[in-house]
């Protein structure tokens, strides 16, 4: 039987995005379907019944939700190209990360984006500050989060590649989140944008984290 | 060299609980050291400086921290007994439950237990009936979680199967988490309790989830 990919997703979702890179850096070839979430398939529902929300692979029939599961997912069943580390401690230690990033730096970056006035907004960017430099010590005589390639370390944290980059563009928004002060997360969010991006990046449209995703 | 295990934890975290259970299920030696959460030792803080939280997993000198990730390098490091299944869609769909658990019942469980008032103590108790729902289907056919024995799933539950017999206990708290409706999970919760618990278990103690723990 020949395979199945199909991936339910929303362009500008940051974990559809997750997704479509791991399927991308493997070369698995999958059907794209766009979702509406203003009004979800009866696909999406009877696929993901349990939170109702994108991105859902379907793999010759069976789903997979939670984009970071689904990022195992694929590393197991697809084995070219390795995303995870061999060894069970780096392992770990990946895991940890990519929790700390939905966890910890989306929240912050919703809030540093869209926070309800000024205060919370500047509040939100000093929280991240600190967040980050746990991020920057990572990369620490590293290329990638996952080495010399990307990983998928790098690929849960698509969002702050491309968040640093605009914030970098729009110069002045704050001084805690500079090239001087993370200078290797801005060469990683470089490198990874021009890696993973394909033709003009929307970064505008990146910056929409939907609370419908996860 | 010999193994160094240590186990930093508190003894009523449900997170705590779940290393404790995987590393006994596989027979690993382990030296449990209880932490003070209102005045955390320098070794809590120097091994898990992001969250500042127990359980941490120190293996030959090198922490690991976050209960799931704690649950799923244990497996990887040590073969015999595995909590996880083999199959990439079983891991997955373990994966997914575990993370269910913890973004989804246990806040449900918190809300139930010490929500403010009674309206939102009920309404918890209503939300918690709907998401047990799908733990019940996740049951069917199924001694544990796991198949025949004890697996991660399980363990994450752990909080579900101990509270599940103290409702019960509690008779007439709420009429939505009955034996009668969930006699799938009522069954697994007594089993799994039966098998986990060393000695009388403190059953008021393991409500005790703390903000600190993760």
């Amino acid at each position: 039987m020949a395979e199945e990919v199909l991936l339910f997703s929303t362009w500008p979702s940051i974990y559809g995005r997750r997704v479509e890179m791991a399927l991308k850096l493997k070369g698995i070839e999958y059907k794209y379907i766009e979702e509406d979430l203003t009004n979800k398939s009866p696909s999406l529902l009877k696929y993901n019944p349990v939170h109702k929300k994108i991105p859902v692979l379907v793999h010759n029939g069976k789903p997979v939700a939670e984009s970071l599961v689904i990022l195992e997912y694929i590393d197991e069943t697809w084995k070219n190209h390795p995303i995870l580390p061999k060894h069970p401690y780096e392992r770990a230690n990946t895991r940890f990360w990519a929790k700390f990033i939905d966890e910890k730096c989306l929240p912050a970056i919703l809030k540093a984006c869209w926070g309800e006035d000024r205060k919370e907004r500047e509040k939100a960017v000093e929280e991240l500050s600190k967040l980050l430099q746990f991020l920057e010590n990572e990369l620490k005589g590293k290329r990638f989060f996952g080495g010399e390639t990307i990983g998928l370390l790098d690929i849960a944290a698509n969002m702050i590649g491309y968040w640093l980059g605009i914030f970098e563009e729009a110069s002045g928004v704050s001084e805690l989140l500079t090239r001087e002060k993370f200078p290797k997360l801005f060469i990683w969010a470089n490198e990874f944008v021009s890696k993973t991006s394909t033709g003009t990046p929307n970064l505008k449209g990146m910056l929409y984290l939907p609370r419908d995703g996860g």
